[in-house]
């Protein structure tokens, strides 16, 4: 039997997005009446060890509200892997605090995260809820039918592939490459093909890093579309890999991170490589993080769905729920899923949602797109 | 005594931007009623000497309304130099093809082409009347107050510079570093600054290529704001050079243009020299094309302009004017200057408007700029 109002913190793991804030704000809202104290875990589950932690229930809902519309995130987040140690601690201090719920926001690195707090928690005899929240715009989670931030990012690189390719049709410049965010998950670059209206409309080859491909296919590619159209734009997932299932000769400015390996500069490496195969100048655009907290090109839904994962989960929260992360059926519509179902696994794109050709996504990813990005404008031609 | 309407053609010289197809609607609004016919030459000057030419008065209006919002450019455009023998060829076409009226849009290489194709009508003893249409994201231009195009990229910059702040922010990830276009000219990486509305908000380190800067310094600046903040937005132009005059090492993959040796891939050579002189992470972007041909960045303003500079050259050379660049004044009202007063300068940003230390810009660029560009919208903080 309950005595009184529980406290609860929230953390939030790895790269913010456009809506991350909006899931927040979903979180304080849900936890309004719910919870005794709802605390800010400053740069994340770090913000908990060093006790950098303010009442989020203090705050103005007008400065909630406005701070929902923004990207990035207000309270932080961080990309440090806990240590043994640091958990036993994090226990230690939530204890000390008397801190009986953590909602933890992020992607399936952050629901491990969430699921060893909850074993650290259980050893220790404390008795702890946890609940996740999802939030990653690769896109990459199991169980859900999309994550929150996914479709922002996917409209601004739609977009950028649309402007883009308005830009390089002008002028007898043939190639375009364009860099998308998604590490290993092609959900982003595969959403650049949102961008056509006509047949032959740019994006006109799309590259998703769960099929490897050669430089020598790649070349041939472009010749192909050289040919036909005079020009070509190419998008491409910064985790994209050669035949071998290795980087495109990317550089390396922080040895041993795989990610950053990857990350780096690879579209401007490819189109080097282009120019060297087929003589044609061809040159990257990387936006990058732009890409990622692109405030002008959140969307509506997704940014109401980033909510609505919040207070779901301050609800499920005050329900005695834990051990679950909030997930979102093909409608918006939430439900719970318990962290082994998400935590570590990698949802890629399926392989039969990729062209035969391995340069291209299919109508069936069209179908699961196109609702959840929205309308992408296209543009009159003469 | 004229007989009847002339007919007149249109080129595009130089890369598109954001709002090159209002100049092109202005001119097609212009030139009903006073012309006889506006051909398009397609993929600039050439299109001419290629005879590929349509009759864009034929195109129903609400489709030039429709185009003229649109990024990129309709009727293409070209980088490709002049010779003598075309130029004499140029002349020869026109007469054939009885066109009288040349207006060619672009900037102050396309305004020297402009000077040179009268030189040549004038030795063949052929009436020819050109008027230049200004166009350049890099507002580099003499005499005109401001140039179509920028104001629409410079906005686009800024809210970049803000979008990847407030991402940068949220994470302990020191430093990003934001390659602007612009090339030898800082007004758009200085129009960063726009994006600032509260003390030490992105970006930090303003970087414009009239001032070299040498890596020493650039690392001393990184160190400085990352011991007082914790983070370090860096914008820089794509023509930076270090303080020998000299690329930053940076990539050449289409050797003996100078252009595409500073602007391949600046911003990433500089992010890995500041983590090797530093130890801090920092990584870069490049939106690139994207910044130029953004579509939904367009502002209303740059627009607006960009069609009254077409339709004021229409009425230009219907007055019998020739030899005659339409030009901006503060508010927006156009007046005309000769070519020769435009045709090669490049107008840098002004040694005062850069800040002592060189990596900031001063209040006069801010007074500037802010009636330009607009009101770039802050973020709401916790």
């Amino acid at each position: 039997v309950r005595v009184g109002k529980l406290k609860a913190v929230i953390a939030h793991g790895g790269g913010p997005t456009a809506v991350l804030n909006a899931s927040l704000a979903g979180v304080i809202a849900g936890s309004r009446g719910r919870f005794a104290a709802l605390c800010a875990a400053r740069f994340g589950l770090s913000g908990i060890l060093n006790q950098d932690l303010t009442d989020l229930l203090c705050v103005p809902e007008a400065q909630v509200i406005a701070v929902a519309g923004t990207p990035g995130s207000a309270i932080g987040s961080s990309r440090r892997k806990l240590s043994e140690d640091d958990m036993a601690r994090l226990v230690q201090v939530l204890r000390k605090q008397d801190i009986r719920v953590v909602f933890h926001t992020g992607g399936n690195g952050s629901m491990q995260t969430a699921l060893e707090l909850l074993r650290h928690a259980s050893t220790a005899g404390f008795e702890l809820q946890v609940i996740g929240i999802p939030k990653t715009i690769d896109n990459d989670l199991m169980v859900t039918h999309h994550t929150p931030g996914y479709a922002s990012t996917a409209y601004f690189f739609a977009c950028a592939a649309r402007d883009a390719g308005a830009d390089v049709r002008s002028l007898p410049s043939p190639v375009c490459v364009l860099e998308t965010l998604g590490r290993n998950a092609g959900w982003i670059v595969a959403a650049t093909a949102l961008a056509r209206k006509y047949t032959d409309d740019p994006p006109h080859l799309i590259y998703c890093p769960e099929r490897h491909v050669s430089l020598d296919q790649i070349a041939a590619d472009v010749e192909g579309v050289y040919r036909r159209l005079g020009y070509v734009m190419v998008t491409v997932c910064e985790g994209q890999l050669d035949e071998r299932g290795l980087p495109f000769g990317a550089q390396v400015d922080r040895p041993g991170s795989a990610v950053h390996q990857l990350a780096s500069n690879l579209g401007h490496t490819l189109a080097q490589h282009i120019t060297e195969r087929t003589g044609l100048r061809a040159r990257a655009e990387k936006p990058g993080l732009v890409g990622r907290s692109c405030g002008p090109f959140a969307r509506e839904r997704d940014r109401r769905e980033a909510y609505d994962c919040g207070f779901a989960a301050a609800v499920a929260a005050d329900e005695g729920r834990s051990g679950m992360m909030v997930a979102l059926d093909a409608n918006g519509g939430t439900f719970l899923t318990p962290f082994e179902m998400v935590a570590r696994h990698e949802r890629l794109l399926p392989a039969e949602w990729i062209s035969p050709a391995g340069n291209d996504v299919t109508q069936e990813f069209l179908e699961y797109a196109s609702p959840l990005v929205g309308e992408v404008s296209g543009y009159a031609v003469l």
